[in-house]
This record gives C-alpha cells, structure tokens and sequence, in this order.
C-alpha cells in the first residue's frame, strides 16, 4: 500500500552491532551548545549549566502503537521523536536531546533502519534536538523504539500538571480528532487491500487527517507563541490519551474541576466529515481519539485578553472548584461527566 | 528451577497503563538533590547545576539478553539497572537518576512486573539513585526492558574512551570471564531440567559464577576508589562485550596500540575450574565473554604506586603506539592480535 518496496536489502548480521549504530548515525551532527559529546563512548556528556534539565521517555511498539503495513518507516522515526518531544514542550520547555534505542529482528534490512534513521534525522533537523545516545539490538520478533527526549528550562518558566486554578481557562492548541481518525482511514485501506491488493486507495480527500496520523508535530511553536505572547500557562500537557484523559490529569494534580464545553472543541472539517462517514461522533472521538499531541493548558483569566482572536488557540472551558467535578457541557446544555475513555454517555 | 511459581495472579488488563505505572512506582522515593521531580507529569525535571549531566541507555530483549526460564524477575530488574550505571560509572561520572520502561506481553501477571521493579528498587536503594520516569506498555510477545541513566560530573573529572597515551598502564578491577561461565552452567541445568524436570541442581559449587550472570554490580566502589587514591584515568570503558572489544573501543578512540598479557588477566579460581570443566580457554572466556560490568582504564605510570598491591586493580598491559596495534602477549610469550571476538587463534 503505502509500504517503500526497497529493492536493495543489507542483512543486518554483516554488519555488527558496533558497525550498525556507527552507520546508521554517521551523518547526525551536534548543533546544540549543551550537547558535549554524542554518541561513540559510554554515556553522551551535556551541560545544561544553570538550567534545569527536562527528561522523557516513551516505549513504541510494532503492533500495539505502530502497523508498518501503512505506517512507513521514515514517518515512524519522526513520529517516535515527536512523541517525545511533545512532552518536553508541555513543560514549557524546550528539547535539546535525543537518545533512540530501536530492537528489531532480522526481517529488516539495513535499507529499512536508514529509512527509520531518515525520518528521526528530519525530526532532529526540524526541531533543532541532537541525537546523543543509542542503543540497537536485535528482537525475536517485530521492532521497537525507545526514545529519550531531554531538555531544558529555567525554573520560572516551567509548567507543570499541577497549578491550575478555579476559574482559570482551559486552552488547547489547534484541532483534535484528526489523528484517530486518520488511523480509521488507514485500516480501512488496510482491509480493503487485503481483499484486493491491485485496489488503489484515494486518500486524497483524507490527507489531513492522514498526516494527523503518520506525521503529528510537536508544538514546540506554540511553546515559542505563547513566550510572545507573554502568557506563562498555570498548568500544561500535551493531548497524547485524548481530550478527556488529559483533562483529568489536569483536575487531579491541580486538585480542580472543569467544565468544557462540546460547542468550542475545535475541529477541522475534514474531521467532522470523516466522523459521519464513519457513523462515529465527533465529540466522542476528539474526547478519547488521542494522538493529537496538541497542548492543552490554563491560564489566568486576565490573561484572556493576550490570546483572544489568534487562530491556533480556543479556549474550550474553564476550572471549577474540585468539587464540582469535571464535566462536559453539551450542546444541548446538559452536564456529563468525563471519563478517561471520554465520556460515558450512559453514566447520568 | 529458579523461577518463582507466584500463587497470585492478576491481569494487566485490570488496571490500565495510569494505574499499573502509578501502582508499581509508588513506593520509590526522590532522594538525589538533582530530582526535583519525578514520575507523574509530562516530564521528569532535573537540576544538575554546574555539572556536567551524563546520559546512557541500554535496551534489554527477552531471548536475546535474557532467558526468564532462569533469570529470575527481581534479578533481571536489578541488572537492567545494572548494565546502565555502568555506563555512567565509566565516565568517572556519579549516577544519579533512571528512567525505565517496560514492554510485556499479556502472560505477565502484575505480580510478575511487582518482583521486577523490586529488582529496580534494590539497585535504586543500594547505588542511591532516584526513579523518576519511564513508560509500561504491551508487547505482542515477550519481554523488553529500555532504561536511561543520568549521572553527573565536574568536567575536570570526566574520563572518556580516548585520552589513553602510549606507555600508559591497562588497568582492569576485580575479575573476568564469571558472567560468561555462569551462563554456561545456567544453560546447561536448562537443558538438564527440560530433560528430567524433577533433577534437583546442585549450584553451590558454581555460586559466584551464577552470581556474576544474574546480579552483576557496577563498580560505583571503583569510581570512588579511584578519587581516593587521587587517580584520575586517561581513560576508561566498562567491560560489557569482553575485554578484547573493550581495549580495542579504547584504542581506536584513543589512537595507540597495546600490549595485553596473558598471564595478569585476573581469573577468580571458579572461573579457571569451571572453564576446564566446560572444556573452554579461560583466558578466551576472558577475552569475548562479557558482562562482567568490570571498569578498564589506562592511567599514566607515575600514578602506579598509588594503585600498586590494591587487591581490587590489576595491571594487565600496556599502551604503545598505534603502528605497533594491539596485541595478547601468550603466556608462550608469542604476540596474537587482538580481534573484537576475541582473538582469532587461526589468525596467525
């Protein structure tokens, strides 16, 4: 389907373990000033001097949070360092570094790493993170990534889960549901190709959400829009669990309620029209879709003002006292509670 | 045989990826104050000060780093920990923080993963290291383990693999080839067992060796001791892979040859016993058996007093320069080069 029929294949056993790393990480360089050392002794050297050092990690696995049959293998290298790096920037933070540990088994060739290696290479470049560590190996069978994503930050400026405020607003960047519903499209393709693999899908109609899917940004530009802005969140985390999960970690660390509102969650169109096609509610979908990894944060109401009108953020609903709880208000004015697999239409 | 049958059984399934991380990291403290906070938001944030921060991450595959037919799961967490400080111990360098992250198949009860952390628990306590990220997810089958290590250092103590001169003395600690036999012996009570699985085996006499294999410790000790006698390594790697992959990291990165004797490469009398049992060349062993997790470091030869009649140091070489690459000088006194799979007896 969308899979690259690499005509050259190098079994990865003629190279070594040393070789391998070594060639597959040969044309990275080291940009930042807190990146000493990369790769190629025990341990990478950093100095963050006088800043605080940010570290996250994240584990994706073939089958569970990847199916290479549509998921190329480039984009898989760039999305797993997006992942991470989503989370450094929901500190407020901004990534430095990487390190990228990959397992896989003897059915890939060479060929099919520098391809992954390709696509973490364009995340590095795009993002201005160096790679500095790593670890290749081999797995009995299928692949999988560990990213380490480190970063840095003066303690001011910081945001934790943690801080949110009754009455503050709650803000999310861009629009949420697309990439669940790429992943819809995707697996229909998926069996229609299993049926008949001389079939040609059109995913015109559906590029948006597809690279929703295969090629999320982190939004280390709404980290930089929101310094501009002069706006410090009072709390934050990216959307990597969907809407409703992230909101409830926000309410519990915050020890806060919140009311969102279903008519201000911002959707594209594409999504609206691919949640009919797919008899699936759209609601729904960004509340428990995930993978979005926009950034979903608080802020002082005074602080409205500095946001009002710009086009990447809507305010979606706003933090009640905890006992309130937290609930959806819907469009037809009725309160639901939220739950992390969103919410349970049949809970009130 | 050494598996622990855990009457107790509950299903993954029961708690979801919040509560089982939440669940198995409860009781791990911060005690480094460089953690300033741990799991449970976005991202770790660390505080390194001045200090250089030192990053290393090893991945460890179920069948191919590990066999939990006889590695017990405390055991495996506890030397996942393990492979990593070692890394950050090489750099002369103080390991301060993991992070560590899981993939499991659904055969793994929580109990399973519960015996697992504990391993982790024990490294953390012993090596006074704080947990403070990680990730727990599925896998399609089996078990793999990624974790990251952060250390520090002052920049003036940092060791790093190049730096070694000529003339410089080869120094290794403790002893070689134990970790390789008590795999043997490991493998070999397997097929045993899988033969007659009520034969009860007598390990006793095979205790350090088995030992070495399923609780290797890093040499924090090492690292410290060498600050108290005032000696600082012109270089240094940890022995994962086996000595003669090791020395030749050191010389390529450090540009000289050397001269490795044969009979100063420190043997603990199991290993030798046990090597002529197994009908092996101890000193082979020594060469391409790896994970002893033993510290190599070259240092000047002024600071040879200094080291001299230390029961943990020994001597076993020389670096030269370049040209004269790097060599086993035989017990026959005749010069075999040095190969990474150890040195290939048909080579000359």
């Amino acid at each position: 389907m969308l899979e690259d029929k690499n005509p050259q294949r190098t079994n990865l056993e003629n190279l070594g373990e040393f070789g391998l790393i070594k060639h597959l990480t040969q044309h990275f360089e080291l940009n930042q000033p807190s990146s000493l050392t990369g790769i190629g002794d025990d341990a990478a050297v950093l100095d963050f001097k006088d800043k605080k050092t940010i570290v996250s990690t994240d584990l994706l696995v073939e089958g569970v949070h990847f199916d290479l049959s549509y998921m190329p293998l480039k984009h898989l290298g760039y999305k797993s360092v997006m992942v991470n790096l989503s989370d450094v920037y929901a500190m407020n933070a901004n990534a430095t570094q990487i390190t990228v540990s990959l397992a896989v088994s003897n059915r890939f060739p060479l060929e099919a790493l520098e391809e992954f290696y390709a696509g973490v290479a364009l995340a590095c470049k795009t993002y201005d993170v160096d790679l500095v560590g790593g670890d290749t190996t081999s797995s009995a069978k299928g692949m999988l990534v560990s990213v380490v994503a480190l970063g840095m930050a003066d303690s001011d400026d910081l945001v934790y889960r943690k801080g949110a405020k009754p009455n503050d607003l709650l803000v999310v960047t861009g629009d949420l549901g697309g990439a669940y519903l790429g992943l819809q499209v995707l697996e229909r393709e998926k069996e229609v190709f299993k049926v008949n693999p001389n079939s040609q899908p059109d995913l015109e109609p559906y590029s948006y959400i597809v690279e929703r899917q295969l090629k999320p940004e982190a939004r280390k530009d709404m980290v930089e829009l929101l310094e501009k802005l002069a706006v410090k969140p009072t709390s934050m985390i990216d959307i990597s669990d969907g809407l409703s999960s992230e909101i409830l970690h926000l309410c519990e660390q915050s020890e806060v309620g919140c009311n969102l509102f279903e008519d201000k969650i911002p959707l594209d169109p594409t999504v609206i029209s691919a949640a009919e096609e797919f008899k699936m509610d759209s609601t729904m979908i960004a509340l428990s879709g995930g993978e979005d990894y926009e950034l979903l944060f608080t802020i002082d109401q005074n602080d409205f003002d500095k946001i009002k009108g710009n086009p990447n953020l809507t305010v979606i609903g706003h933090m009640t006292s905890k006992e309130e709880g937290a609930h959806l208000v819907t469009r037809a004015n009725t309160k639901i509670a939220l739950t992390a697999q969103g919410w349970n239409s049949f809970a009130e």
